[in-house]
């Protein structure tokens, strides 16, 4: 059972449980943060369409960048020098990195992965660069995030048992390098836990890797393909297994309803580029399902994205005008729908946080479920599969 | 002379006079503005890359838009049944349109011109269309913008002298026709004074289409392509025939240096695209001339666009991240620079009316004019020659 006398971890105190969904408190550098949270996606060094006043205005407390293009470009050396990631891209609350493994196992610029370490092309210039364990912990140290990631492998889908077996092994090892290798106790450090789609391959994951002084953990190796619900079968059996002082982190994950179901199965923590992508293809996000406002239906209508939503893009602006942006490729339809998206997602998550307080999780994400079920709308972009520059 | 006592006109006021430069308020529906002021452009119904309340932030207090694009989409009768530009854009203060004439002329769609009116093309979809001046007035009203501007033809530069004398005296009889339409009271009129490049003929068409009953003047026909001393001399000849009591309006000027010169010569009001659509292209405004952001040498300057400057982008923001942020073409790029630019023209505004106000207005024209021509710097984006669109 978790409770908040259970918490073993100086960064991370949980607050209140109701069920396996707890809420809590995770403590960084740059200031807390409120769980569960969901971290807009930054990949470049800014959250597009937005400013950093914008992100606060929303609501967002956590952002995440990207190890592998911020290295690459303009180079975690140059941040570093300039005073680090935060006072760079002027946001200065936590920053997350993910390790850079993800783009270099999807972007078509792979050359060898070996024990040691990993051997790619960059994809801007095509000069062959090396990520190891150790390097990728001294990127996200120059960049001065508050919470960094180890490398991991991340095997696509579908992989064979003896494959994923191999690759869990080694990003366990590699588990173990990263934690020797941190030098700045300012930076958090999480590990990953692969296992691909076989659960007792996950189990041997957390065995090994959990026993490692992480100050989190992340399940990795999903959604990259799989059907939604294998990942929510995944996520149901190895949540729970995770240390459940630690907080939990479903990496790419996901819709509303994605994170309700895994918010249900113990995860404190997501990243998605849906709310950011989704707006730039003029899809946005109502309790009722997502619309696309280029849909001709919208091009006279008065009302807002969404009655009541209490958003600046929603208090101002009615759906024919956004439908003119759009119509009109003007750029403030990009800055309008990400605003409005995102400050869905953090109102999602406020109201989970307040659910589980009140010891009411379970109606509340029955209701989510319920009302996005109805609607016919399901997500229409896969998080982890389209464009990983975007 | 002109002095406050000699304002006859209901709408503006004169405040300070200092040679021949002016400071005043003018009042419209939405609200007043002071006066000399600099409209940032919004053709579509937005000002690329900024939200209404940047704009409000970074100190316009009157945009302009266009009756053209909007007529053709997403329509004036949609906006009006909509409740007016104004709710429809999220712009609560004064919004001047220019009348169309300028993008009928300019853009490949032009038919034919009769003494009745033009007929054209649609640039989106090939549908012939009529302007006549009683229309354009209609179509404005259907906006319910704050300040319409009558129907011109805007000859291209060079014309001859007997092109321009007909045009002139066309322009002037659909100025007649345009004051006849007027229906809505709120919707303040103002006049465009052609001839050319022309003195004796901007002088006849001065002394016919100021006697009507406009609520302001504008000189129309200038910065189409003349060189840039030709447009001053024009403008050193044209403004003091205005009637001293009404705005004068010099449409589409300018670089900062043109805008102080034009000043000097009387004029009040002012649109153009440069500090929007150069942003976009990486190059923004400093007091000692425009710098492109693109360059190499920003990469690592971990300075503000301009020291001191009090913009949001300038305050937060180095050119090593607005560096990186144009190069990954990551649109953040697009709205800081756009947002620096606008504060910039709005400062010089403010700076151009205090120094009017407090009578030294001469030695402010001459250091803005001499900080510019010792940077070596000169606007490379002549306003209205390029893409009529943005």
């Amino acid at each position: 059972m978790h409770n908040s006398s259970s918490g073993k971890s100086e960064k991370f105190a949980i607050r209140g449980v109701d069920g396996r969904a707890r809420t809590g408190v995770f403590t960084t550098f740059h200031g807390d943060f409120p769980t569960p949270a969901f971290m807009p996606v930054g990949t470049q060094g800014t959250v597009k369409g937005v400013t950093p006043r914008d992100l606060k205005e929303l609501g967002a407390q956590i952002i995440l960048s990207n190890t592998y293009h911020l290295h690459i470009r303009p180079g975690d050396e140059l941040i570093r020098d300039l005073g680090g990631l935060h006072r760079f891209c002027g946001w200065d609350g936590p920053i997350l990195t993910d390790s850079g493994g993800y783009q270099v196992f999807s972007l078509p610029t792979l050359r060898k992965v070996e024990e040691s370490g990993v051997t790619f092309r960059s994809h801007l210039d095509g000069a062959e660069l090396r990520f190891t364990p150790e390097r990728v912990v001294q990127i996200q140290e120059n960049l001065g995030v508050d919470i960094m990631m180890m490398l991991d492998e991340c095997l696509p889908y579908p992989a064979t048992e003896s494959a994923t077996a191999d690759s869990l092994a080694m990003t366990n090892r590699w588990g173990a390098r990263a934690i020797a290798a941190r030098r700045n106790p300012r930076c958090a450090l999480f590990g990953i836990v692969q296992g691909g789609m076989y659960p007792h391959l996950r189990q041997r994951a957390v065995e090994e890797l959990c026993a490692l002084p992480f100050d989190g953990f992340a399940l990795g190796g999903l959604s990259v393909g799989e059907p939604p619900e294998l990942l929510h079968e995944m996520v149901e059996f190895s949540a729970p297994l995770l240390p459940p002082e630690k907080i939990h982190y479903l990496m790419g994950v996901g819709t509303p309803s994605d994170i309700v179901r895994a918010v249900g199965n113990g995860i404190d923590l997501f990243d998605c580029v849906i709310p950011t992508r989704s707006a730039r293809f003029g899809r946005v996000f109502t309790r009722d399902g997502h619309i696309n406002i280029k849909n001709a239906q919208f091009r006279k209508n008065p009302n807002p994205i969404e009655i009541g939503c209490e958003c600046y893009t929603c208090q101002h602006f009615s759906l024919a005008y956004l439908s003119h942006l759009i119509h009109a490729k003007e750029v403030l339809a990009i800055h309008l729908a990400t605003f409005h998206n995102l400050f869905f997602y953090q109102r999602l998550m406020r109201e989970i946080r307040e659910a589980i307080a009140e010891q009411r999780f379970s109606a509340y994400a029955n209701e989510v479920l319920r009302r996005e079920a109805n609607s016919g709308a399901v997500a229409d972009v896969d998080p982890r599969s389209v464009d990983p520059l975007s």
